[in-house]
């Protein structure tokens, strides 16, 4: 994964924007230990602990901080009810799409096969629904939430590599979702991390 | 996808597994119309109505009834914390990989380009972690709940391709799962519904 688009930069976001207090661990890779796996059972990063509760899973450690803070996610039971179907959303019916073609498109190879296909168009189907939903729609659940964080950052990787040509209300999106001072503290804090690591 | 394996058996199954009382309805896919897509944006099933919610998204869905029944989710807050994060890394750590290598096994093309072998080994590489963790573990999050619905319905789909061949953990909680009265049932239900619809 590309810096800047390893997944700690959604809970570096959503703490950014809620104001929570918070500080950043690193962990190593290649020598992963078993306390890395007991926090993390597929040896990925990241992970969140809270007091003594340990969350794995980027939409996990979401919802964990959607509860904390109304900034992330509003305490109406409807609004509330949006935010985790959105997020779930961003993830098994966006990702699941978007992940196989990106893929294709970070190996290189260009080859439209039967199965090259058959992954575009999965991704097309996706993105053509998504951009009808944000049509005149600022944010997924009324107001900003860790669904727009999820749906942003997923979308962000499909216009990266050009995907969102066709999609004007999913690039505008990112676009607005990107340029909010939370984001870009996440963002620059990422790569300074890594570039800390060099 | 094959009868059996359609994603309203996910919502049949925790309901059944509850005993809380529901209603199927059936929605055209040829025609989808304007109320479809207001439920489900991206024009699938399932949803669920509660109330004067509508929710879509299996996780969300199984989420929303694992907060109304002790027998899909646990009280406790650190059961509570497992049962979440283990139904978002079914979905974006195991069906993330398990969806297009079963796209793959379900075209019927068995060329192994390197795609294809990138696709199969990012697929073994989450069964081998999955198989450590459920090694001497009978449900995910201590008791049966709606991670073990999630987990048990993605795996099924590895099992039904045979790709659980070398992960016999996975394959034996499958088979736990599948035992259940309320899954053989929920099962059940669906095959009847398709074969009522021919």
């Amino acid at each position: 994964m590309p810096r800047g688009y390893v997944r700690d930069l959604r809970v570096r976001w959503a703490l950014e924007e809620a104001g929570l207090p918070y500080r950043v661990e690193s962990v190593p890779f290649r020598d992963r230990r078993p306390e890395h796996f007991a926090h993390q059972p597929f040896g990925q990063v990241p992970w969140l602990t809270d007091g003594d509760i340990s969350i794995f899973e980027s939409g996990a450690i979401l919802l964990h901080l959607g509860e904390l803070s109304s900034k992330l996610m509003p305490a109406e039971p409807h609004g509330r009810s949006a935010v985790k179907e959105w997020l779930f959303a961003a993830l098994a019916s966006v990702e699941a799409a978007s992940q196989p073609w990106s893929f294709f498109e970070f190996s290189g190879e260009t080859e439209k096969t039967p199965m090259r296909m058959f992954f575009d168009s999965f991704l097309e189907a996706r993105l053509k629904h998504m951009d009808t939903v944000m049509t005149g729609r600022e944010w997924l659940a009324g107001s900003f939430s860790v669904a727009d964080i999820m749906k942003a950052d997923v979308l962000r990787l499909v216009d990266r590599f050009n995907g969102l040509a066709d999609y004007a209300a999913c690039r505008a999106y990112v676009s607005r979702s990107t340029s909010r001072p939370a984001f870009i503290k996440a963002h620059a804090d990422q790569m300074a991390h890594f570039a800390a690591a060099d």
